[in-house]
């Protein structure tokens, strides 16, 4: 059994270029790149949407970033591709190509949160159901090599007689860009109602509803 | 906004029906039932494969369950229907239909977990790439309403000209049924690397390889 040792390449399995280093890969990742641009905030209490410290444009010139949670050891922001309205993403601040790369504790907190922003999410969007989704290597659809777990509503769209062109292949699907507007809207809403819950479940363990009333349509 | 409230109906956002109750989801659910017949064991020194506690047949006259991992919270067992060689399904052991039911400590507990049983079944099938899934509801592709994660190994088949066929939409791929030797030889691999994994991390905080090295062809 080989020894366990940190994952720092994008390649796994392939020896490091000896022309590259790790910080190479890290300066190359647009995730990383939002990393460094978001400090963490109190999820209990997220800036206000005027606060330069969330602004989308700290992102300039690139795709403008929504971000809806960003703790010491996690950051969640809205994907800009988004399969479904409040399509997002979540991720570990320490850059790591693979779920298997990530330390224990970062492990436990993204498990955490796919929680706590699931029912966030459900409860901005009013959409009961969703797919938790995280992707490991090529073979498996991933684009972005920084580990990242995908949060997709999936509203009611059997009736339309549209289920299987939207459940294709994971990350080939029916994808639109981002509109600021909305992507603006949704972050307020989402960083909210992440505060609501992280305050209400303070102190206990209890289980939570995703969005057993939706208090305002978006 | 509505209290927070455990979530204890299968169909959420619906009212229980009156002539069920709980305990008859429970009754009903085939995941509930795997729960009841095998009890936890440490991860760390799991049984025989001879031992009555971990037997496939304990699930008779049902399907065989081969148990991967076995604690007071969590457990994981291989899909009945894999996906891929070494598809398998890790839930919390309570009864709950979606992930917004769990937990803050469960969903820590499956955070963690999705990590080790990555890197074991990437060890035991020498495949480096995965996907992660967890299906929340009906338009989600939910099909056991006892909330569990997908850990779906991808070995590289686009080389094949099937990469298409094997992505289809989630739950509705190309599925074989478990044979029941193969179920035996990689639930005996899966527990060890699971074993070999926790003790070498025992005490550190760091990042694992999937499958660095594969010991030996299964």
């Amino acid at each position: 059994m080989a020894p366990i040792i940190p994952d720092q390449t994008f390649d796994r399995g392939q020896p490091s270029n000896p022309t590259t280093s790790p910080s190479d890969d890290t300066e190359r990742c647009p995730f990383c790149r939002i990393v460094n641009l978001y400090t963490p905030y109190d999820p209990i209490s997220p800036p206000e949407a005027s606060s330069p410290l969330i602004s989308p444009e700290l992102a300039a010139p690139g795709p403008e970033t929504y971000v809806l949670l960003s703790t010491p050891v996690v950051i969640a922001f809205l994907d800009i591709m988004p399969l479904s309205r409040g399509h997002l993403l979540v991720c570990p601040r320490r850059h790591a190509p693979k779920l298997t790369g990530t330390t224990p504790n970062e492990a436990r907190e993204l498990g955490y949160y796919l929680r706590v922003l699931s029912a966030a999410v459900g409860r901005a969007t009013g959409v009961d159901d969703w797919n938790v989704v995280q992707n490991n290597g090529a073979a498996a659809a991933q684009v972005v090599p920084h580990m990242h777990y995908h949060i997709i509503p999936r509203p009611e769209i059997r009736a339309q007689g549209r289920w299987s062109e939207k459940f294709t292949m994971f990350g080939r699907g029916q994808r639109t860009d981002l509109e600021p507007e909305d992507g603006e809207r949704l972050a307020v809403s989402i960083r909210a109602e992440v505060a609501e819950i992280l305050q209400q479940e303070a102190g206990d363990n209890v289980a939570i509803h995703a969005a057993p009333v939706v208090r305002e349509k978006l």
